[in-house]
């Protein structure tokens, strides 16, 4: 399983005016905070900073001083991306494309040119995916698109999409049936990846839902998840569901990891 | 989901004890606790006790003081179970015949001269199933008994057999497995059940690994289990799970219940 913390992004008001500010130890706080807790990489979004291109770089430039750290570049816009990758020392995500022809063709050849991890969104130019048949639907497009662009799909991370479970509530189960279907669209198959805190969003007790859900996950073949590392239950539930589905080895200390 | 509480089980020192000296008061207020946490159904079981009949005449008719209270009678010895169920008000689980033919012929006609709801261990001559599709194989015998005794699948709780992960660390998956087939046997397909604390028996961690396999177990379709239903944490996971699978609405309060 592959954790990737959510926290370096410009959506949270501190980290936004820490870019503001360009205050590097505020960064670096949230970015040791995360490994330590388990983050196996860290996310990095801008957010609605002005001067994106140059956010994003001072935001690398400042993670990296950090060793061997691990960065999940994220943006929308292909050239962030693209200033973002560029400067990363280890072998990056690229977060994200989807399924829409005007993100293949601007964002494919960046992870193929510098050789990236590819997280890519289950969605098209219909929108979000009604059902788990779109999200497969989806996910076979844009495997056509990383077949032509080279990329294995050892590299490739398809996210099928988690709503929140209060706007929809059927959303849970069809990304579950997807996760399990999309690892049998081919050999090897596609990773799977979700942004696990979406499933929460502006629920009550959301650490709960959270938990609840990556525990379905995993068992549906999840491989990836971007999440609060910081969040120590859900970090638990992680390593006792990885007892469960005998993909650790049980020892009586499986929580003191 | 039906659950059944655990408690009432000669197996626990405070119970033994209580049967021992028919301390009603003490057998009463253990069972108020469970009902009060939400258990649907009390297990009564009289472990080893001497006077095993008696016993199960007398702790049937100490709950059965509390309103309305429903039983699930719990034995391996068929004169036991009849006792016990001959005295329930409500209509009881029988807990419980295996796809063993000496068990099916003698509890089988219990369950269908009382009109009970009927546990059933996949466990044939050759003992515990090594792997999902013996569990299905003796599930298949149980049904084919069940259908000759008259006894509905809506009936017929199906028990895959939990080992403690720490001993079997293959077992949960293979369950998780069986669960989810079981429910493709027939239409209507008979119902799962599983002992949950069976999971974490010895292991460090216990209440964390059981309500993990709840989450995943409700996903893989599980109808109901016999757990400890005063572990607060495990009950707000269940209601949790029913939420990210739609059996019940969503509202802020969900966890309130």
């Amino acid at each position: 399983m592959i954790f990737i913390g959510e926290k370096i992004n410009g959506m949270f008001s501190t980290i936004r005016k820490a870019i503001e500010e360009r205050n590097s130890e505020i960064i670096i706080k949230e970015a040791e905070k995360q490994l330590e807790a388990g983050a196996d990489y860290l996310d990095v979004n801008v957010g609605t900073a002005k001067d994106k291109i140059e956010a994003m770089k001072w935001l690398v430039n400042t993670i990296q001083q950090i060793p061997n750290v691990k960065l999940c570049i994220d943006s929308p816009n292909a050239e962030v991306l693209e200033e973002g990758i560029k400067l990363c020392k280890n072998r990056p995500f690229l977060n994200s494309v989807s399924a829409e022809q005007s993100k293949i063709e601007r964002i494919m050849p960046i992870a193929q040119k510098y050789n990236t991890k590819l997280i890519a969104l289950a969605i098209s130019e219909n929108g979000v995916p009604a059902d788990s048949d779109e999200i497969i639907a989806n996910s076979a497009i844009i495997m056509e698109a990383t077949a032509e662009y080279g990329i294995k799909n050892e590299d490739l991370y398809i996210d099928p999409v988690v709503l929140p479970v209060n706007v929809s509530q059927d959303n849970p189960r069809k990304v579950l049936t997807a996760i399990s279907a999309i690892k049998e669209l081919d050999i090897p198959a596609p990773r799977t990846i979700v942004g696990l805190s979406n499933i929460s969003q502006k629920c009550s007790d959301r650490k709960i839902i959270n938990r609840t859900f990556l525990a379905m996950a995993k068992y549906a073949g999840l491989d990836a998840a971007i999440v609060d590392a910081c969040d120590e239950e859900l970090m638990k539930t992680n390593l006792t569901s990885e007892i469960l589905l005998n993909q650790t080895i049980y020892c009586d200390s499986f929580l003191k990891k």
